[in-house]
């Protein structure tokens, strides 16, 4: 008996999503659902497409919604909204406000007996993994998360909001020498300036400033006063035949000490080099899919999060194969 | 209230297991159990230690009890032992084994209302955690473990057995070429000989042979026949002097794709890079003792493994502070 999926949302995200799920030997993809006209949208698999109204009158038809919206507009309302029917994945990456989208999609899931899973990812998600996993067994010691190289969408966006500015791509770059210190575990204390540089390829628009955009750049506050960031121009052809991926990844470091009296160091390293953000997230929630069907089956309902999911749960396999192929 | 810990066996490893419990803020060590006359045993930080007998009597007074025993001898016997008396965690790590072990511990905890984890470390431990969270994530792939730069016990030891040997100490070493190209993803077939490499380091016995002593070791089968091994003789002092510690470590690798036509590389990696082999794994032993004991007290019973422990168990924040401050 295959998992129903149903994909809420047709981006980036809902794409990898189709793909994964129509990949997945155990999974079937009953429909996408989206808020566009269903027949505009075109699908990459022939999947059916849905309008969101839709969506509650398949409750029996799906046992799993994966929510492929947005952190800032789409998910802090439709997690709650889907959880009323669908045990949902979602993707929710504002870290300082999982704590109130936990308790909102944990409400509504303990009252229709539903299990949502929030958060889930690569950052949130498998780099939390890694820290919580890594500060349990080294307890005295200390963490360091690095991004990149990568495409950063937000500090792309804020660029392209610049007047002048046609076209942009942002890379976030971890700086080697940081990197360097942390794997020998030297524990240096490092500033933001100090862990990541920032990488700007612009397209401007004819007649354009070009020294004005790459001043507004490299002081705007937040997205790149605090770093040391290089500007460069190029043209719309070169922007979109050399920075038309989507990669990203990073390293979550722990480096501690064991022994009485902390003689020993260790150093541990979880490192994801992604030549697609979306397509690689897609998969971690796909994972999520799985252990979210099984654990609703023994029972289970609420929020949670990747911290509640035992791994045996993601894996296709039985525990019994589980034990003897992979322990 | 703190979990009540007791050690059972003293070596490297319960050593390892009194300083990581004695550093846990919730936690407690009981004592240490030895069939050793415990008058003989002196522990590092004044533990009482009791004979291995008392245990059964002790039963109210300890939480978890953590084996140290080795996989060879030891733990077969003793896991199934204490189980009937008490919560345990094991390192058993005979890969082959393990389904056989898992049952029977199983078998005693479900009559016994125990909850023992076995197989907890780093290779079976957190090697295995990264194995089947990788595979879950990605499907389509190619998996890769390398060991070291470390000591092999079992490598050592068998170089001690041949005539001629005073002592000697033996390094299992990943090939740089090989990881290079996993890192890459270029997905290569490696065999045994070009993952890694044997280093030994041999002291000769006054008039020994040492021409023989290594031929012997580069011709043994299982153990260095299908390697590239290097052998060279140094005195007791150098021995003593440089090969004094016993570091671990090595990496696991997933190489995947995602996409409807898997048009999309990535690549996990996972690292340990370990002073002490002992210190490391005892620290993760720890960390699973509060995870047993956690859900134990939830009414869980039976054998576990990593594979079976949801992360939430084994911090000691709470699970709302682990939401805010590490996902």
């Amino acid at each position: 008996m295959s998992i129903k999926i149903g994909i809420a949302g047709y981006g980036n995200l809902g794409r990898g999503v189709e793909a994964a799920v129509t990949n997945a030997p155990d999974m079937e993809l009953v429909g996408i659902f989206t808020r566009r006209d269903p027949a505009t949208v075109k699908t990459a698999t022939g999947a059916k497409v849905y309008k969101w109204e839709d969506a509650k009158s398949m409750k029996d038809d799906i046992d799993v919604m994966i929510l492929c919206g947005d952190s800032a507009n789409d998910l802090p309302e439709q997690t709650p909204e889907m959880s009323q029917y669908f045990c949902c994945i979602d993707s929710f990456d504002t870290h300082a406000n999982i704590p109130t989208h936990f308790a909102k999609v944990d409400e509504v899931c303990k009252k229709a007996g539903t299990l949502s899973m929030i958060s889930v990812g690569w950052d949130p998600g498998m780099f939390s993994l890694n820290r919580i996993y890594s500060q349990a067994i080294l307890p005295n010691g200390n963490d360091y998360t690095f991004w990149g190289k990568g495409v950063s969408q937000g500090h792309s966006d804020a660029i392209r909001r610049i007047e002048g500015v046609a076209d942009a791509r942002q890379y976030t770059v971890p700086v080697q020498s940081a990197l360097d210190k942390v794997r020998a575990g030297e524990n240096p204390e490092l500033t933001t300036r100090e862990k990541h540089t920032r990488e700007c390829f612009v397209v401007a628009k004819e007649g354009a400033d070009k020294a004005k955009i790459e001043n507004e750049i490299k002081t705007m506050p937040n997205y790149f006063a605090d770093y040391d960031t290089t500007v460069t121009f190029i043209s719309q052809e070169e922007l979109d035949r050399d920075h038309k991926g989507i990669p990203h990844g990073g390293m979550v470091f722990r480096t501690g000490v064991t022994g009485l009296n902390g003689e020993e160091k260790h150093v541990i390293e979880y490192k994801l080099t992604l030549e697609s953000n979306p397509g690689f997230t897609s998969s971690v929630l796909t994972a999520y899919a799985r252990a979210a069907y099984r654990m609703h089956n023994e029972g289970t309902v609420g929020c949670k999060t990747v911290f509640d999911v035992a791994p045996t749960y993601l894996h296709p396999d039985t525990a019994d194969e589980q034990r003897a192929h992979l322990l």
